[in-house]
């Protein structure tokens, strides 16, 4: 690969920089002028640690690269900013393929307003993916961290779980966009939910509007959901000083979930607890304010469900539908 | 690796955060207050292609990740602020290692005042860094980008050149911090520019005094070395839409360039024009405003040398000893 002649055909394809970028691609350095405080989150995703290039088209490695990145910004409820990309580039990928990696990047970079304003390419050993991205608000306290949840407060899901849990075992077991999935049980409506849950491990949302009306909407504490609910639900509980308890009965699962866990012989509420990578945003919101959050996040056409309580105490019980109780320790402090 | 322990461990050893950061590592982002500008950079340092495990310290792997990066805010003329680090862990580096890494690139941190605001550490299979470095100046307009150098401006270099080819060339040979150099042939004085050579390669300075110095003033253009004189000076030339003549008598050359290059059978000034890596600030300057320049450079402890003109034209000059004439193409509309 040519970093020069990459970069510049990279650069001929980018969408419009956003207003606060005053020095795009090019120099020593972007240049923005921020104003209000900024976010900044990092993200590497490295083939056979995070995906793998058979299961994925090019420009969904490039789509999850920054939609997981993004994703942190969500849960801060901020503005889509900026995005820089360390692209490393093994020796079977070319040009062509570089650019389609980067052309699902920028199809998402347009989608939420976000200016892809600086990179670096080099050789690597396997495909190498860095993302950093920078989220704005007008002041620091308009941001939503994981800390500040209160007994009391009602606990909130964005969208749908378990999807992307369920999507990593179809994968597993041979579907995926070059192969059909052997999952030959599955028809009609069960295929379209094959095909969501997919999708969601393949291209996950960002929640980027749903996390900024939730901010709006006085969240206390929120989190993106990449490692699982329940490890994710332990990063506020540690990081808040509360206790959650999460009702597995009220958790939204995806559609395609239930068919895909019983063909593997999963529970599906394992994958939508711990299976992790679904990109939802998880808040705590003061009861008397839910009513208005819902309504602010279902605007962006994303349900809301509440699915728990924040409580005195400490880490996270998931109360299981036959009446077990999972409990996961509050784990911020290592986190 | 556990992520969770080391990144505890890692936080420990931060120096304190600096006042723009109003949230640092261990939520979903950090969160900043930047005021007026920023400069935004990523560097990505890859082992096997960027540098050596064998050849290094872990320690001078980490300063040198995050002196490449701060070496782009130098060019800038910004100051430091955060950088953001993506370290990708093979195998066979255990915490401590990982941490012997961190130490070297906080100790850098804490001399440039750089607050290290956020991280991801992932499985990778090779050492793998990638650093994002975010620097601040009161307004956009302070910067100082490739592409403001005019005709009649003078051009002047930082520091020494050809120490990182030189140093190259002695680990290419079996030096280093773990082997005995097989110059035999040096000693004494030379022994001694062996050794700024090989630190040039392997623990290089950014200059970000400096270059804060030359923009204030009045530096109308500024790049780091990083590809070599000849092809960084390209780069000025292309995006100024100027020509550059420098005259290679008066490059400064480093200590023990001339002695490396001699044993290894180099031309100096080759190593000084081509070799890259000793990221020198190269700037263009009102004449009428060098003694300034000189002075202030000279006040943070660095020199700086006067080493040709830009003038009306395209593409870069370089006059050689010999009487001979190294001609480079402005390339900057490509990088």
């Amino acid at each position: 690969v040519g970093e020069f002649e990459l970069l510049a055909r990279v650069r001929e394809r980018l969408p419009q920089a956003g207003r606060r970028t005053v020095l795009g691609s090019g120099d020593d350095a972007a240049v923005t002028v921020p104003g209000g405080a900024t976010a900044t989150s990092v993200d590497a995703l490295i083939d056979g640690v995070h995906f793998r290039r058979a299961w994925s088209e090019l420009g969904q490695i490039g789509h999850k690269a920054l939609a997981v990145a993004l994703s942190d910004l969500a849960a801060m409820g901020a503005e889509a900013g900026e995005a820089y990309v360390v692209l490393g580039v093994p020796e079977d990928l070319d040009e062509d393929g570089c650019l389609e990696l980067l052309d699902g990047m920028t199809a998402l970079a347009a989608r939420t307003g976000t200016t892809l304003a600086g990179g670096d390419v080099t050789r690597a050993p396997v495909l190498t993916l860095a993302m950093t991205v920078a989220g704005h608000a007008p002041s620091a306290d308009d941001f939503v961290t994981r800390a500040g949840a209160r007994p009391g407060d009602a606990l909130v899901v964005t969208g749908e779980l378990g999807g992307a849990a369920a999507g990593l075992r179809l994968l597993e077991d041979g579907a995926g966009p070059r192969a059909p999935s052997r999952f030959e049980s599955l028809s009609g409506q069960d295929l379209y939910g094959e095909r969501l849950c997919l999708a969601r491990q393949l291209e996950p949302t960002p929640r980027i509007e749903e996390g900024r009306a939730l901010a709006a909407a006085g969240a206390t504490a929120m989190i993106d959901l990449s490692d699982g609910l329940g490890g994710d639900a332990g990063h506020v509980a540690g990081a808040s000083g509360v206790g959650l308890r999460i009702d597995a009965v009220s958790l939204p699962l995806q559609d395609g979930v239930g068919e895909v866990a019983e063909v593997a012989g999963d529970d599906p509420f394992e994958l939508a607890t711990t299976g992790g990578e679904d990109y939802e945003l998880l808040a705590a919101l003061p009861p008397e304010r839910l009513d208005e959050a819902k309504s602010a996040v279902e605007a962006t056409g994303t349900q809301l469900t509440r699915i728990g309580e924040i409580v005195a105490g400490e880490g996270v019980e998931i109360r299981l539908p036959g009446g077990g109780i999972l409990r996961a320790a509050g784990f911020d402090q290592l986190g």
